[in-house]
């Protein structure tokens, strides 16, 4: 198995996601807001690009979520904190969602056979359903405004990682960039609430006040839920009998 | 001091380098090779981008040096293994090179207020001559066709680190990618040569029977020479006195 990791979506080329298992991963905050939310019963989520999207899709009883700037948009039930989320009302609600770097991401990967979003809170879960798939994997990191953000690499070593120890290293290949977050990772596996807290995302959110959402987000395999993308909408994966 | 890395040329933006410190990396094996070359006596290296360039600029006594798919170009002295250029003739000479990534990062970096080229061989000295400077350093990773090749992001990370070490944690702040960098550095520091064997370009030039120009750039801090540009041409840095 092939494993490419791309830096931030402004490189990922919708043609080279074509028929792989992709994941997009971005843990602070809209994949780690996703996986939080199905966790707690939310019946889906459909990601959508604009907020005007967001509104012509929204039927009663459905639920918007997402952010601007980093904050809750104007009308919507819910911003992009996943402990917002973490609340009993979104259970069985479907939820649509738009938000700046996260769900472009998964857009741009429409031709994929597979796609998954991951954080580092489901990161082994996520390796696992990948590994399953036994397809090419292409792991995207969203970043912000098209530059790199570190907590979407060091997920993506994560996640590499994982794989590696599932398939054995005999049975993977990884591209340059997915061996140099590997090693990032492995190098600061036992402190990443701390390395979080200090890269340029930490520091913008905890400026505007979200230092628990960084904390939350810095877990690491606390929830085994994988959302997948099927008919349109991220929903939890339901593993097949193999 | 700010540091940003930068994954690969086709990312550097000329403006953004614009009035800093740049310091280009071609470990495999443009930069390494310049070094090689300046520590052997050469006078100093024009880097141009063609062949053409190359040869019309060549005079009488100037060595004409550079590849093209990592093989010595027809009718050139040198090669670009470095290896080559630990020879006694490439003393008191002018060399003209073309190289595919290496001599191109020098070229984006027209507007820098210094350009320098580091390798493996001589991060912890760019190091220092970078510190010297004062500016805000741009550590611009050759990479392969535009895409990020490990061995540069494992030298930006040394020298990152090397720079860290110099001015101290509270002095200097580092983009994203730079961190990531430093982190996967000091994951493999212990086992470059083997972590450059099994790295995309260590494979293809591996397998090209350059196996011992792998294991000879792989060597840290084992010359104390920092190519510089001045009036187009890279020679010895020579320390000012402060």
């Amino acid at each position: 198995m092939h494993i490419d990791v791309i830096a931030s979506i402004g490189e990922a080329r919708s043609d080279e996601l074509a028929h792989k298992t992709v994941i997009v991963i971005d843990v602070l905050r809209a994949t780690s807001t996703m996986i939080t939310a199905l966790s707690m019963g939310c019946r889906g989520i459909i990601p959508v690009e604009t907020v005007l999207q967001a509104k012509e899709l929204h039927k009663e009883g459905d639920l918007l979520g997402g952010e601007r700037f980093c904050k809750k948009i104007p009308g919507f039930d819910y911003g992009n904190s996943p402990l917002e989320y973490s609340n009993a009302a979104v259970a069985g609600k479907r939820m649509i969602m738009t938000t700046t770097n996260g769900t472009r991401g998964i857009q741009k990967a429409c031709k994929a056979e597979h796609i998954l979003a991951g954080a580092l809170l489901n990161g082994k879960a996520c390796a696992q359903t990948a590994a399953d798939f036994r397809r090419d994997v292409v792991i995207v990191c969203a970043g912000t405004q098209d530059a790199f953000s570190l907590e979407d690499g060091l997920c993506a070593g994560q996640i590499v990682e994982e794989i590696a120890l599932l398939l054995g290293e005999a049975n993977i290949t990884v591209n340059d960039f997915g061996l140099v977050m590997r090693y990032g990772f492995l190098q600061v596996k036992s402190d990443i609430p701390e390395t979080l807290l200090h890269c340029s995302n930490g520091k913008r959110l905890s400026k505007l006040g979200f230092i628990q959402d960084i904390r939350y987000c810095a877990q690491m395999n606390v929830l085994n839920i994988v959302p997948v993308m099927n008919n349109g909408m991220m929903g939890i994966h339901k593993k097949a009998n193999h």
